[in-house]
This record gives C-alpha cells, sequence and structure tokens, in this order.
C-alpha cells in the first residue's frame, strides 16, 4: 500500500483508527472454544464488525507465538482474511524485531513479503544496518519504536545524551537511512506532551500511537500536539475494543466502542482538517 | 538448567562455545532438500556431529519465522530434540524480542515455557517491564542486548549520555531489576576493547559473545579480557561452523571446524583457569 492510499482511507472514512488484535485465549468468548480455530474467528468477526470504522489492524506476534503453530496459523488466516477481503486496509505485523543485516532481511521476508503485511514494528537497538532490510520493501512500511507507551520508556529512551533525548536521536539519525521514506513511527499516546518536540522532527512521519484507553492515554491531547496536515497518525485501541464484551455479543459491543472513537475523530478532523 | 550446571558443563567439555542454528535452506546441502523437514534433518545432524564439543546452540528466531508454519515446525523439533537427547546443553532462543510487559509476558512464555528454552535474547529499549517477565522465570535466563557486534552498534550503543554509553547504562540499569541474577548479556566480539569496561561493571555475569568467524571477532582477543572466575562466556559461531560444507560430508566437515575452536578454548581455559 501507498502512502497516498493509507491518507485516502483515513479521509474517506473519516478515522484513523488502528484495532490491536492482540487475542489472549482466556479472554475471549467462551462459545469460540468450540471452534476449530478459536483465535481467527474471533478476528474474523471483529474485522467484520469494525473494517468500515478503522483504516488499520495490528496483531501483536506475542499473542501468536505464544499458540506456537496453531497461533502462527491463526496469524497467517488472519493476514490473509485481511488481504483478501479487505485489500484497503492498512496491515501492521507488531513484532518488534530488529537483529543484524542478514537476520533482519529474513524477519523482512517473513512479515512484509511472504506474509504481506503492509508494516512491521522494529526495534532500533542495534541501528541502520538492523532496520535497512525493512526499508528496502517499495510501498511497505517500517515503523521504528521511538517513544513507547510503558513506564520502561524513561528507563533509556529519554535518557538525553548530547543534548538530545535518545527516541530524538533515533528520530534524527533514521531520516537519513536509505529508504527513510519508508519510516513511520512508534510514539505512545501516555507521552502526549511529547508530541511538539518529535513533530519538529518529523513533521511528515505518519506516529502509531498506541496507550489510548487502557493505558491511559487521551485522544484529544495527542490530536492536538500530533496531527499535521496529511492527518499522519494511526491510533491504536486493543484491549478497549476487542474486549468490549465476552460474550456471544462481543463483535457487536467491539463495533459500538470503534464507533465511538471514529466518532470522536471524525469530530477532531472535521475541526482540525 | 541452572548457573552452576551450565558452569559444570563448560568446565567438563573445556568448551565455551555456542552454535548458532541460522539455518538457511539456500546455503544446505541439496540432498537434505529431499527430505521431508530438510531444516530439522540438518539441525540434528549438526547437534548430533558436534554436541561433545558445544555447551549451548542458539537458534535465531528469524531463520524459522522465514519459512513460516513449516519453520516454526522444525524450531520446535529442534528444541525438543535438544531438550530430550541433549538436556545437559544450555538452548538460546535468538529473538530479541521486547514489548510492554503484558505482552511480553506472552513471548517468555512461549520461549521458556512452551518451547522450554533455557534462555531468550531480549531487546533493552522498551526498559524494565518489558524485561522483568522473562526474568520472572526460575532457572532461565534473559540474555540482555548490550552491545551487539554489527556496525549499527554505533549508532546508539556507543552515544554517551551523562558521561556513560548507552550500553553501560544498559549493564548498570538492568542490575537494580527483579530477578536480575538471570540476566546474561550479549556483548559483540569484534568489539573486544570494550571487555574490560564491561567486566567492572558485570563482572559475574555470562556474556553471549557473537561476531567470532564470519563477523571478524578475534576469539583470543575476547578471552583476554572477558574471561572471568566461571569462564562466564559463551563465543558464538553460527556461519564459520554449520557451513563448513554444502556437500553430504557437511556434519563431519562442521564437526572438525567445532573441534578446532573448542581446541583453542581448551588451550586458553588451560592457560588462564
Amino acid at each position: 500500500m501507498t502512502r497516498e492510499q493509507l491518507i485516502a482511507q483515513i479521509r474517506q472514512k473519516q478515522s484513523f483508527l488502528c484495532i490491536g488484535l492482540d487475542v489472549d485465549i482466556n479472554k475471549i468468548p467462551k462459545h469460540l472454544l468450540e471452534t476449530e480455530d478459536p483465535i481467527f474467528e474471533f478476528n474474523k468477526a471483529i474485522i467484520d464488525a469494525t473494517h468500515h470504522l478503522a483504516v488499520a489492524y495490528k496483531p501483536n506476534t506475542a499473542f501468536y507465538e505464544a499458540y506456537g503453530l496453531k497461533g502462527w496459523q491463526a496469524l497467517e488466516k488472519t493476514i490473509n482474511y485481511l488481504n483478501t477481503r479487505h485489500p484497503e486496509i492498512f496491515t501492521i505485523a507488531d513484532a518488534k524485531r530488529g537483529d543484524i543485516g542478514n537476520t533482519s532481511a529474513m524477519y523482512a521476508k517473513a512479515f512484509l513479503e511472504d506474509l504481506n503485511f503492509d508494516s512491521i514494528t522494529v526495534a532500533p537497538y542495534m541501528g541502520k544496518d538492523s532496520v535497512e532490510p525493512f526499508l528496502a520493501f517499495q510501498n511497505k512500511f517500517t515503523i521504528l519504536l521511538a517513544l513507547t507507551s510503558n513506564e520502561g520508556a524513561y528507563d533509556f529512551q529519554t535518557n538525553e545524551t548530547g543534548g538530545d533525548e535518545l527516541y530524538k536521536q533515533v528520530l534524527k539519525t533514521s531520516k537519513n537511512w536509505k529508504n527513510s521514506e519508508n519510516l513511520m513511527y512508534v510514539v505512545g499516546a501516555t507521552k502526549a506532551e511529547y508530541f511538539t518536540g518529535i513533530r519538529k522532527i518529523v513533521p511528515d512521519s505518519f506516529l502509531l500511537v498506541p496507550g489510548v484507553g487502557a493505558q491511559g492515554g487521551n485522544l484529544e491531547e495527542v490530536c492536538k500536539y500530533g496531527l499535521n496536515k496529511d492527518v499522519g497518525l494511526l491510533v491504536n485501541a486493543s484491549r478497549a475494543v476487542i474486549y468490549a464484551s465476552n460474550k456471544t455479543d462481543f463483535a457487536e459491543k467491539a463495533q459500538a466502542e470503534a464507533a465511538k472513537i471514529r466518532l470522536q475523530m471524525k469530530a477532531i478532523l472535521n475541526q482540525t482538517q
């Protein structure tokens, strides 16, 4: 998918909602456990109920690897379902990978080519040659961790080095990497006050924003400082949407929750864009 | 496995060799491609030929995920083979994971409990709450990236912040985390001159050392500055051993290569311990 297609989808749906498919088998409705592939059935129902309200889906690979072969199969079925039934949707493998060059190339092939995700989250610690193999894929995006939504973000990411916090160095340095136009960044919603400084460094980049909802981030705050002329934000909600109910009405309730967030987004876009 | 069991194995074999099972289907002997599971057959043959010379095996998950379901199955079979046939061997999932707390907990369960690896490599960028879920497992080890062997290590890891390079901060800060006795660290062999400073911060910790061989690191240099009273090093070789030949004699040639490295290790241990 191109950047232009993503923006067009956002404009058309008046939404920049990403739904995190972090499926914990202990939290999904009991009646699904009788099906052959409960995780995929859950995802399919959530996608069918919300795809007109969301522009992106983001399965976190941890939740699939936790179930071994069956989990991996559910991930494959989920991305195939998205790619065949809803090709307009932007898909994110939330994998947080990153390794030496030849190894990162294997991950890039696995997620961007074989599974055919539009994008993958990548950790920056190992630097340029660990990220560039992901950037080499045309019309695919590498979403680099910059400032994450968790408490541990303050352990290293906000440490000052040479007058700049580490996360700002990540933003600045990565802009010089080959094919850096394929970069997006993870910036946690729990740190809305940081968006102003971040937008000074990467005014045009898309930011993937986790942490709204269950983790306490505030949508209006994030938009106030984070929106750019192309919207430039993908705001993720996981638990608040997908676990809105754990009964047979789970998809309906997820839809209602997604609709609520999308309505807020629509209002914000109407005010600002 | 306990730390004491690992040390006893090293003393008994007079080796601290770790073999990286980074299996690329394009590099393994052609005759294996006719078998049902070429990757597992390759690993099995390598393990059978080298287990008396090595103390640890380290499959890098990228090389398995690159083959989807079949790859994941080969990984499962490989770790099961090691756990059942060679329970004395220390096993490392080279996965470089790390995510927010509840997600890291899923990865930890997947690799340390379900697949039953003795250890997993983890990236430090997201800080304390992204690593502690791995540390919670008793007699399992979390091998935190400190100073990696690649060129990109100089992008962020060696940046000074508050008088200390980032990788030193990672070492110092992580020592205060809960169950930090379960920590080991990745330190690249290509940066032998850094070992002295690292040993001042973590004198007792085991260091997993990639980069000897194909990446240009020097074993004697690493040992000169890196060995401690319990040996404290696991030196990894991947390509140099497993791709010593791509003909039917591949296992034999891998054995010869492993024996060569182990002989150097034995000599070093005899001189220093």
